[in-house]
C-alpha cells in the first residue's frame, strides 16, 4: 500500500490512509499467541508486542507530544517504547525488550487504540504544515518498516523453536515471485544522477539527489536462485577462503556457516524454515537470508561482483522493465557502504536520529522484499544491515564491468591512438587530439545538444547550407561521389544530398 | 505442606497429598499474565510456564513412562521440558527456554491436567513398591523445589522491568519472620553424626548418615540483618579487598556490586525490590540475596566465619529451640563445598542425575526460605548454589570457634599439663596420663555409658558399696570429713553418704 | 626514501635501493632490547622480531620461491612468518605471534641476512620482467609499511608498561611538523579523476584511475590540533551522544574513552605517551591516535564533516601548496569506506591477498604519518583501519560543503527559476529552459570547448563577424548603446566593439 | 632439597641453605633464551623472567623492607613484581606480565643478585626471632614453588610454539618414576588426625592439626597410568556425559577436550609435548596434565572415586611404604574442595594473603611432582588448582569405600540384627541391644582402655577372680566344658582356666 498522501489530500484521505496503514500490523499479529508476541529471540530482534507499541509511540513522540500541554497516554511508555532516540531520554536496552512482560498485550492494544484515536482527532483538525505532514508520512512509513521487521523477527523466533511452528498458513506476500528471464542488461553509465529529488516522501538518507559517474556495467536480469546457491555450496563455497573477504571468512569459521540461515540438511536435499513452517528448498526461487559476506563470496565465485547502489538505482530507474523481481522479493545487497550522500542533512528535530547515526559499518541493500508493504519501497530506497546479518529477507543480483566502447576498438585503432598519444605527449606543451575525446555515448549526447533551441549553430548552419546547396550541387556535375569526413549524424548532409539528386555516390566517414 | 506420605498411607492419602502439592504452583501463577509466565530474565532462570510444564514432565518421565506400552501425552514435550537429564535425550538449552512460545500456556495447562489425571489413575492402582514410592515422593519434592524457583525467577523477572511490578499483593509466605533473640549458643562438638538416616524421604545427597568430628563452636542465634549489612556497607565492606576471597573480590569489581541484589539507593536510605514490589529496606529483617562471596566477606568483617554444614546440622538437631529463623526465612550459606558424603550413591535409574553431577564448584546452604513449601525442608537438607549467585533467597548466620575446654584451663593447669607431657614424652616408651584425655563432653558420655544395662561394673560396684557402706560408716566416727578424689557424677558417693549421716563434711574433687 | 626504481634502473641502482630500504628496520630495532622486540601487546600488534622476519619472508615467498628448485632458508619459517596469505598455507594465528620465542632474535637476524644475500644475488642477475619488478617494488613498499607498523606497535607496547619507557631518545621522524596556516581552501569539484594511473608503482587498491563527480567543497588548510581537541573535550565531546555515530557511542561507553589513546590526566593538564616517552600534550601539534568514531564526532561538533577520499585526493593533487601537513604528520581519516574502485582487480598470484580481501568494515585514511618512510606515500595512497582503531598515527582534517554557484543566486533569480519551472512542468510535454542548465563551471567549460581547434563554429562566427562588423557599425550611428544578451565570455563582442569605436555604452547581460 | 632450617641452625647453615635454594631457578633458566624467559603464554602463566624477579621481590617485600629506613633496590619493582598482595599496593595485572619488556633480563638478574647480597647480609646478623625465621623459611619455600611454576609455564609456552622446542635436553627431575606395584591397600579409618602439627615449617593452610573421622577405605597403590587413560579414551571417556560432573561435561564440550593436555594424535598412537620436546606417550608412566573434571570422570568410569585429602594424608602417613609415586611424580587430585581447616588462621602480616584468600572454587591436590624441589613437599602439603586447570603436573590415584566390618557379617547375622532391630523399635520406648554397638575396631579400642592404669575395674575384677577361681574350679568337677558368652579378649578367662586345669573344653563365644 502506498503511503504517500495524495498531492491534494483531504482530511478524509489522510484519515483513511492512516487507518489502512495502522490496520496492517494487528492483522499480522492476529493468528499469533500472546507468547509469540512477547518473546525476543536475539538482541537484533524485538518482540511483536514491542513493535505494536513502538509504532504507536512513534506517532506520540514525534507528532502528538509536540502539542502544548500534551498529556501522554502513560508517561512510562515514553521510556519503554523508545527504540534508540537518545534525545528522548532513557530507554530499555534493546536486548532486554523481551523482559517487558508488562504492559501486557491487552494494555499495548489499548495504548495502540488510544494513539489511533488521538491521531485521527489530530488529523481531523485539517491543515497540516509541511513539517507536520512530513512527520505524519514518516510515521506511516515507519509503521510499514516495522511491519516487515515484525515478520523477520517472527520467522527468527519460530526458527528457534524445536517445534518449527508455522507462524502463518501461507507466506504473507502480495504477489507471486516473478519467473527468471535468463538475460543480462548492459548500461552505458556516464554522469548519472541518483538519490531522491524531494518530490514526494522519502527518508532523509535518500537525498539529496546528486551526480555520480558510472563506468559501463551490466546487471543480471534475475536474482541469484537457490539452485545457483546449491551449486556454489557443492563447489566448496563455504570452505574456500580465497572466495571470501577476510572478515567474512573469519565469520564463516566462528559461526560455523555452511548454508544460508534457516537451511538444514534433509538427507540429500535441503529444507528451509519459512513463515509458513519448514519447506523443501525451491531451486527456482531467489535465495534468501544470506549475509553480505556470503553474497560477496558468491559473486566472486561466479566471476562477477555486487552492483554499487548507484548502478542498481540507475538501472532500476532506466530499465525497470528488464529486471525481474526488482522489488518485492528480496532486498539486494550492494557493494556500497551505507554513507551520507553529498550534502546529506538529517531531518531536523527528534527524527534526526532516524537514519544518519547508523552510517557506519553497514551496507546498503536495494529493492524490497516480499514482506515489504506494497508501495513502500522505491528506486531510491536505501535499506541497510551489517555485513554479517542474515535474518532480513536478503538476496542478491550480480553485476559486472562492461568493457567500454574505447576498449572495443580494433588493434589498429588502438595502435593509432597509442602512436598519436606518444607523439602528442612528447611535444611541449603536451597535446592530444580532441578526436580521442569522443565515443559513442559522447556523440549521442552531442547530437542531442545540437538539437536544443539554444544551440543556434545547427540551425544557422542548416540555413546557410540550404542557401548555398543548390549552388554547390550545380558545381558537382553529374556522376560525382560525395565523401564526407566527420559526418556525425549526417543531418546536414541530407540538405546537400536533397539538393544534389544526381550524385553517383555518398561515402560518410566518422570515428 | 509436608509431602512425606504417612507411614501407612492409603491410596486416598496419596491422592490427596498429590493434589495438594500440585495445586500450589498454579496458585502461584494465578495472578500473573501469560507474558509474565513466558519470559526468561537470565540463563539461570526459567519461565513460569516452563516450571509448570517441567514439574509435570518429571512425573511422566520418572514414573508414568516406566509402564510398558506407555504413550506419552505428546512426544515433543519429552525434549522441550527435560531440564538436564542427559540420559533422557536431547533437550532445549537452558538459556533458550524463554524462546519456547509454543506450546502455549493453555497447552501447558492442559498437559499438566492430563499428567495429573494419569498420575491419579496410577496412584489409584494402589500398592506401590518401594522404588515407585520413592519416585512418587521425589516427584512431589521436586514440584516443591520448583515452586520456590518459580518465585525466585518471578522476582528476578519483575526486577528487570522498569515498571518494577509487584508480582503479588503481598509476599507469599506461610508465617511471619521470627524476631531476633540477640544471643549466641555454644556447641561442644565432638564426634557427631550428620546426614539423613533413611527414615522417611530425603534426597540422595543427604545421605548416608555418617560421623563427623566437630571442634567446639558457637553460632549466632540470629540471622544477619539488613541493619547489620548496612553497617558493613558503611564501613567500606564492598571496597576493601582484605575482607574478600580473591574470586569474590574479582566478582565485586567485574559486576560492580555495592549492595545486595535488588537493593537500590533511595536518597539517603535503601530500597529493595520484592515479590510485592519495591519496599524500603527493613533494618530488622534478615538480609537476603547475598552471594557466598558477600556472606564470607561479611563474616570476615565481623571477625567471625560461616558455619560448616556439619556444624549447622548438628546445631539444628540439638538446639533448634535457641536458633531464630532456622528454617523458613532464608537459606543460610555455609562454609562447605557441595560434595558427596562418604559412601554417597546416587539414586538408581534416570533420577541419578538429580543431584550428584552438580557436586563441583557449588556451596551448601542450609535451612530454608520463606518461599520454601512448609514441611519441605529439614535439618539434613542440602541446598546448593554457585558462590556468585544471588537470586535465590539467601542469607547467613555467623559462626565462630569456641575455645575448647582445655583452652579454658587456668595457666597453672596448663603448666601442669605441659610439665606432665614433657616428662611423659621423654620416657621410653613415651606415655601420657589418661587423665588428660577426659573433658566435659567425655565425662558426660562416660556417665551415660555407665548407665547402660550392659555396663555391669556400675551396678556391681553399687551393690558392693551398699553391702560395705554401713561397716565403713561405723569406722568413720562422728565429725569426720569425707574427701573424695575423682568423684565423677558422685552417684556412688551418695550410697556412702546415705550410710554415714554423721559426717561433718564432704569434699568432692575432680578435674 | 622513495622506493620507486628509477625509470631506467641499473642493477646497481636496484641493489642500492634494496639495501637502503632494508637497512631501515634494523636501524629502528637497534636501541631496543631482545624483550622489547619479542613482546606482542595486543592482537592488532605484532612483535618487532616478527616484523623483522615477516618482511624477509615476504621477499622469499613472493620472489625467491618462484625460482625452480628453490630451497627455503628454513621451511618452518614459511608457516611462522606468513601473515595472512591463505594460499600460502598454515600460519600462526595473529594473536599468538608473541608466543614465538623461537626462532630467537639472533636466528631471525641471520634469516634476514640470508634473505638479503639471496635477494642481492637475484638482483644481480639483471633483467627483471615487469612482474618481477612489480613484486620487487612491492616487497620494498611492504617493508616500509612494516617499518611504520613497527613504530606503532612499539609505542603501544611501551604504553602498556608501568615504567612508560621511551623507545627512542627522540621521535623518529624525517622533518618537523609544519606550522598551521589558519585558512581554508575551496574546490569547485566537478567531474574529476582519482586513483593511480599506473605510471610508477602503486598498490593494486589505488587503481584504476577513474572519474568521480564532486560537488563544490572546502577543506581546512590545517589538521585538527590537540588544542582543538581539548576544546572538544571541554565541551563534553565524549559525553554527548548526539555528536556520535551509534556504533561510535556504543564504543565510547564500552571502552570508557574520555580522550585520545595515550592521553592521561596530569593534574589540570594532559600528558601523552610517545615514542620518546611521556610528554605534555602540545596544544599546537596535530591531534593523534583518534579513531574514526572520534574524528567523526569531532567534525559534527565543529559543524563540519570529514572529506571523502576523492575530495582529499583531488585537493591534494590540485592544491598541495595550500594544505599544511598533507603528508608526513598523521594519516587523515576520510568519510569513505574502504572499497574497490570501479574495475579494481587484485594483483595476480599470491600477492592478490595483499589488499582486496580487507575491503569490508574499514575506512580509508589519506596522507601519511611522521613515521611513514619518506617517499612512501603519495596522493593516491589508500591506508585503511577499522573505525574503532586508534593505535595508528591517525588524525583528521575537516571538510565542508561549499554552496554551489547556483546556491548563491539572489532571491529574485531563485523566484524566477521557480516560476519558470512551475510553468514549464505544467505544460505537456514538460519542458525546462536550457538556460537553467548553465552555471559558472559549465560556462567555463563551454568556453574552453569553444577554443578547441575542433570547435569550428567559434572561428567561423568570428570570421563572419569580422566580415560584417564594419557594416553593422556603420548602421549604429553615434551615441548608440549596445546591449548584449547572453554575452558569455564576450569574446565575439570585442570584434564588434573594435569595429564600433563610437558606441556610447555597452551593457553585457548574462546569467 | 629440603629447605627446613636445621633445628639449631647456625648463620652459616642459613646462608648455605639460602644460596642453595636461590641457585635453583637460575639453573633452570640457564639454557633458555631471553625471549623464552620473557613470554607469557596464557593468563595463568607468568614469564620466566617474572618468576626470577618475583621470588626476589618476595624476600624484599616480606623481610628486607621491614627494616627501618630500608631503601628498596628500585621502588618501581614494588609494583612490577607484586603478584597478588592487595595490601602491598598497585600491581601489574596478571595477564599483562608478558608486556613488561622492561626491566630487561639483565636488570632482573642484577636485581636478583642485589637481593641475594642483602639477604645474606641480613642473615649474617644472626639471631632471627621466630617471625623472621618463619618468613625466611616461607621465602625459601615460595622460591621452590615458583621453581615448579617456572617449569609448568615453560612447558606451556613451548607447547604453543609450532616448532615444539625442547626446553631442556632431558626432563629436569631428581629421580626415576617408581614402577607400578599393582596392589591396593585398605585403611580402617576411624577418628584420625590430619594437618600439620606446627613442628617444622608448613604453610599456614596446612594447619591446625585436627581430628577427622574416616570410614574404612582403600587406595590403589599406584597412580593411574597413560595406558589406563588410553583405555578410558577408547571406551568413549570423553564422549559419555554420564561419566562427568555437569560443569566438567560443559567444559569438555566448550574446550573440545579429547585427551589430556599436550597430547596429540600421531597416526594410531599418541604423542605428548614434554619439557624435553615431543615424545611418544609411555603407556606405563603415570598420566599427567588432566583436570579435576577428567580425573573425576576417569574414576567414575573405573567404578571408583578420588580420595579425600584426609584419606590421602592418613594413608601417606601410615603406609607410605605401600604407595608408589606418593611424592615426586604428579600432584594427585583429591575429592576435597580447598577450604580452611577448623581453626585456620592466616599468617599474620602481609603474608596473610599467601593462601587463605584462595579458599574458594579450587580443589586440593596432594603429593608432589617430578618438578617439585626435593624435600619441598610433605604429607600435609595442600596444593590447589581450579577444577578445569591442566597445565600443572597433575594426575590421580584411585580410592574406593571399603565395606566396614559390620558389612562383612554373614547373612544370618544380618538377619538376626534385622529381627532384633525390628522387635526393639516396635517397643515403647524403643530400644536396641548395645551388643550391636560393638564391632572389631570398637572391641580393640575397649580392650586398650581396659588396660589403662586408670581403668580399675579390670584389675579389681581380675583380683576378685583370682580370689574366687580356685573355689569355682573345685565346683566344676572333672570333664566339664566351660562355655563363655562375651569373652572379649578372654584375658579374665585365663585366670579361671589357670585355676581349672581339668576342664575338658572351653568354648568362647563373641560377636
Amino acid at each position: 500500500m502506498n503511503v504517500h498522501s495524495p498531492a491534494r489530500s483531504t482530511v478524509e484521505d489522510d484519515i483513511a490512509l492512516f487507518r489502512r496503514v495502522r490496520a496492517a500490523m494487528p492483522e499480522l499479529a492476529k493468528g499469533l499467541s500472546v507468547e509469540d508476541l512477547a518473546a525476543q529471540s536475539m538482541p537484533d530482534c524485538s518482540p511483536g508486542k514491542w513493535h505494536l507499541a513502538h509504532t504507536s509511540w512513534f506517532f506520540e513522540a514525534m507528532i502528538l507530544s509536540r502539542e502544548p500541554d500534551y498529556r501522554p497516554v502513560d508517561p512510562r511508555w515514553q521510556t519503554l517504547f523508545n527504540s534508540y532516540y537518545e534525545a528522548l531520554g532513557e530507554r530499555v536496552e534493546r536486548p532486554e525488550r523481551g523482559l517487558m512482560t508488562r504492559p501486557s498485550l491487552d494494555e499495548v492494544t489499548a495504548y495502540r487504540r488510544e494513539i489511533d484515536r488521538r491521531m485521527i482527532r489530530w488529523l481531523g483538525q485539517g491543515e497540516m504544515d509541511a513539517r507536520s505532514r512530513y512527520l505524519f508520512t514518516l510515521g506511516l512509513n515507519h509503521d510499514q518498516q516495522h511491519q516487515e521487521l515484525f515478520l523477520m523477527d517472527m520467522l527468527h523466533l519460530m526458527s528457534r523453536s524445536p517445534l518449527e511452528p508455522a507462524a502463518y498458513d501461507r507466506e504473507p506476500r502480495s504477489g507471486p515471485v516473478e519467473p527468471a528471464r535468463g538475460g543480462e542488461t548492459v548500461f552505458a553509465g556516464g554522469l548519472v544522477e541518483i538519490g531522491h529529488d524531494a518530490a514526494g516522501f522519502a527518508f532523509d538518507n535518500e537525498g539529496p539527489r546528486h551526480k555520480v559517474w558510472l563506468e559501463p556495467y551490466a546487471l543480471a536480469d534475475d536474482l541469484v536462485s537457490n539452485g545457483d546457491w546449491m551449486r556454489f555450496m557443492a563447489d566448496g563455497g563455504y570452505t574456500r577462503p580465497e572466495l571470501w573477504l577476510s572478515d567474512g571468512w573469519a565469520t564463516v569459521k566462528t559461526e560455523g556457516w555452511t548454508a544460508p540461515l534457516y537451511w538444514s540438511r534433509d538427507g540429500e536435499s535441503w529444507r528451509v524454515m519459512t513463515l509458513a513452517g519448514p519447506r523443501a528448498v525451491d531451486a527456482d526461487a531467489p535465495v534468501r537470508h544470506v549475509s553480505l559476506y556470503e553474497a560477496d563470496a558468491y559473486a566472486r565465485w561466479a566471476g562477477k561482483r555486487l552492483p554499487t547502489e548507484a548502478e542498481w538505482e540507475h538501472a532500476a530507474r532506466t530499465r525497470p522493465d528488464v529486471l525481474s523481481n526488482l522489488f518485492g522479493e528480496v532486498w539486494q545487497w550492494t557493494a556500497s557502504a551505507y554513507a551520507p550522500y553529498p550534502g546529506f542533512a538529517p531531518t531536523e528535530g527528534t527524527a534526526s536520529e532516524y537514519n544518519g547515526k547508523f552510517m557506519a559499518n553497514q551496507v546498503v541493500l536495494r529493492g524490497g522484499a516480499f514482506a515489504t508493504s506494497e508501495g513502500h519501497a522505491r528506486a531510491t530506497y536505501r535499506n541497510f544491515y551489517y555485513p554479517h546479518q542474515r535474518w532480513a529477507f536478503t538476496g542478491l543480483r550480480l553485476a559486472w564491468d562492461q568493457p567500454s566502447e574505447s576498449a572495443r576498438v580494433t588493434d589498429d585503432e588502438s595502435a593509432g591512438f597509442r602512436d598519436d598519444l606518444i607523439a602528442g605527449l612528447s611535444r611541449s606543451p603536451k597535446r592530444t587530439s580532441p578526436k580521442w575525446f569522443y565515443d559513442a555515448a559522447g556523440s549521442d549526447l552531442f547530437e542531442a545538444i545540437t538539437r536544443l533551441p539554444e544551440y543556434y549553430p545547427t540551425r544557422q548552419e542548416a540555413a546557410l547550407l540550404r542557401a548555398v546547396a543548390p549552388d554547390w550541387a550545380a558545381r558537382f556535375g553529374p556522376g560525382a561521389t560525395m565523401v564526407e569526413f566527420g559526418s556525425g549524424a549526417s543531418e546536414k548532409t541530407r540538405i546537400v544530398l536533397d539538393a544534389a539528386p544526381d550524385l553517383a555516390g555518398y561515402v560518410p566517414i566518422d570515428i
